[in-house]
C-alpha cells in the first residue's frame, strides 16, 4: 500500500476539539494527521458561525468562530500536524499489525496507532439542533461501526474518552457521557483527557505523569520558548 | 443575624474556576457571592504565576495568569458578582430552612442555596506539587466536613460536580474524579457542568435545557449585546 501515511494519532474532524487535541497530543510528542470533509479547518465553527459572536469561550468575553479557530490553529502549529481537507474517511479498520487503517474517499490510506473521532458532522446524522441542511446529513462510516451510542454521540468513558473499541477515542460533539454538554469549552477538556488516555495506553496502562506548561522546560522548548 | 447576606450560590475561592463559574451561573440567572482569603481575585493564578506564561489555555498560544484572570473577570462582570476578599470561611453549615450558612473569620455570614468550593489552597493542605510555602498550608474548615476525599481533592460526581453532600459542589483543584487533571481548562468544564448540576437541583431533579450563547437572544440581552 504505497500511498499509506503514518501518524501517531489520526483525528477525524478539524473543528475546535480536533485543533486543541493536536496541541495536547503534541505536548507529549504525539504527531497527528487530521482529516476533514470540509475544505478548511474549523468544522462547524467555521461553517455555521464564522462571524457570529460566541460569548462562552473562557477568557473571551466575545469571539467569533473564525478567530477562535485561527487562534487554536496557531496554538497547535508548533506540533506540525498534517491536514487532509475535503476528504472523508470511508472505512476504518485494524490492519494485521493492530494499527488503525483509515481509507479515504480518494482511495488513499492513513495508518495510525490511535484514532480520535472529533467530528460532529458527517460521521453520523447530526442531531436536529445542529442546524445543518438535510442534504448534508448522510450516515458516515461510523454508522457501521459496532460502537455504543447515546443522544447522537458515541458513548465514552469520561475518564479517558475512549469508546468501547480500545484505541478509538471520541471527543466534542461526537461523544456522549453522563452530564455531557455540547460546549466548545467541554471539548477542550475532553481533548486533554483523551490525550492522557492515549498516553496511558502507550505506557501499557500506567498513568503517565502530566506536565504543567508554566513549569516544564521540555514543553517550553517544544513550543519554541526559551 | 443582621449581617447575613444572601446569594443564590456561594463560591469559595476566586481563582479561574470560580471566575468562570460566576459567568456560567450568571447565564442562567444565578447570582454569586465569592469569598477568597487573598486580597484580590485570581487565586493561585494571581499569586503563584501572575506574569509567568501559561501555554495551554485554549485559544491563547501564550497568556500570563494576571491577564487570564482579568479577562475572566471582565467576562463575569455583567452578572455583578459580590466579592469578599481577605476573608476565609471558618464554618459552613445548614440553617434550619435548609440554606447554607457560611461564617467568615470576621464574624459575618453569607447565606446561599448552593455552595461551590473552587479553592485549591487554604481549604485543605495543598498537595506537594502546588509549590506554596509551608507557612500557608493550614487545614481550612473543609478539613472538618464529612466529605469523601481522594488525591487531595473532594470526590465529586463528574456528571454534576456535586460532592457527597447534596447542594455542595466542588470544581477546579478542590475536586477529584477519575481522570481528573489539574488544568485550568478542566476547571472551566467543571464550572459549566456544576452550573447544570445546580440548575437540575433547582428544577427538582429535571434536566434544565442548555442555551447556546451564539443562538440565545435571552443570553445576548443579559450580556448587554443587541
Amino acid at each position: 500500500m504505497p500511498d499509506s501515511r503514518n501518524a501517531d494519532v489520526l483525528i477525524v474532524g478539524a473543528g475546535p476539539a480536533a485543533l486543541f487535541a493536536i496541541f495536547q497530543l503534541g505536548l507529549y510528542g504525539l504527531r497527528c494527521h487530521v482529516i476533514d470533509g470540509l475544505g478548511q479547518p474549523g468544522g462547524q465553527c467555521a461553517v455555521l458561525y464564522p462571524d457570529k459572536p460566541i460569548y462562552d469561550v473562557p477568557g473571551f468575553p466575545e469571539i467569533d468562530g473564525e478567530e477562535l479557530c485561527e487562534r487554536l490553529l496557531r496554538q497547535a502549529a508548533p506540533f506540525e500536524p498534517r491536514f487532509t481537507f475535503g476528504r472523508t474517511v470511508v472505512d476504518l479498520a485494524r490492519d494485521p499489525g493492530g494499527k488503525w487503517l483509515a481509507q479515504l474517499d480518494d482511495g488513499s490510506h492513513v495508518r495510525a496507532d490511535h484514532v480520535v473521532i472529533a467530528s460532529g458532522i458527517g460521521l453520523f446524522n447530526a442531531p436536529p439542533d445542529v442546524g445543518v441542511a438535510d442534504a448534508e446529513l448522510k450516515p458516515g462510516p461510523a454508522a457501521a461501526w459496532p460502537l455504543e451510542r447515546s443522544r447522537g454521540g458515541i458513548v465514552v468513558d469520561p475518564a479517558t474518552f475512549e469508546t468501547s473499541e480500545p484505541g478509538l477515542f471520541a471527543i466534542g460533539d461526537a461523544c456522549d457521557y453522563p452530564g455531557k454538554l455540547r460546549l466548545i469549552l467541554s471539548a477542550f477538556h475532553e481533548a486533554a483527557l483523551a490525550t492522557q488516555g492515549i498516553r496511558r495506553r502507550i505506557a501499557g496502562g500506567k498513568a503517565a505523569s502530566v506536565e504543567y506548561t508554566t513549569a516544564s522546560r521540555r514543553i517550553r522548548e517544544k513550543l519554541g520558548q526559551s
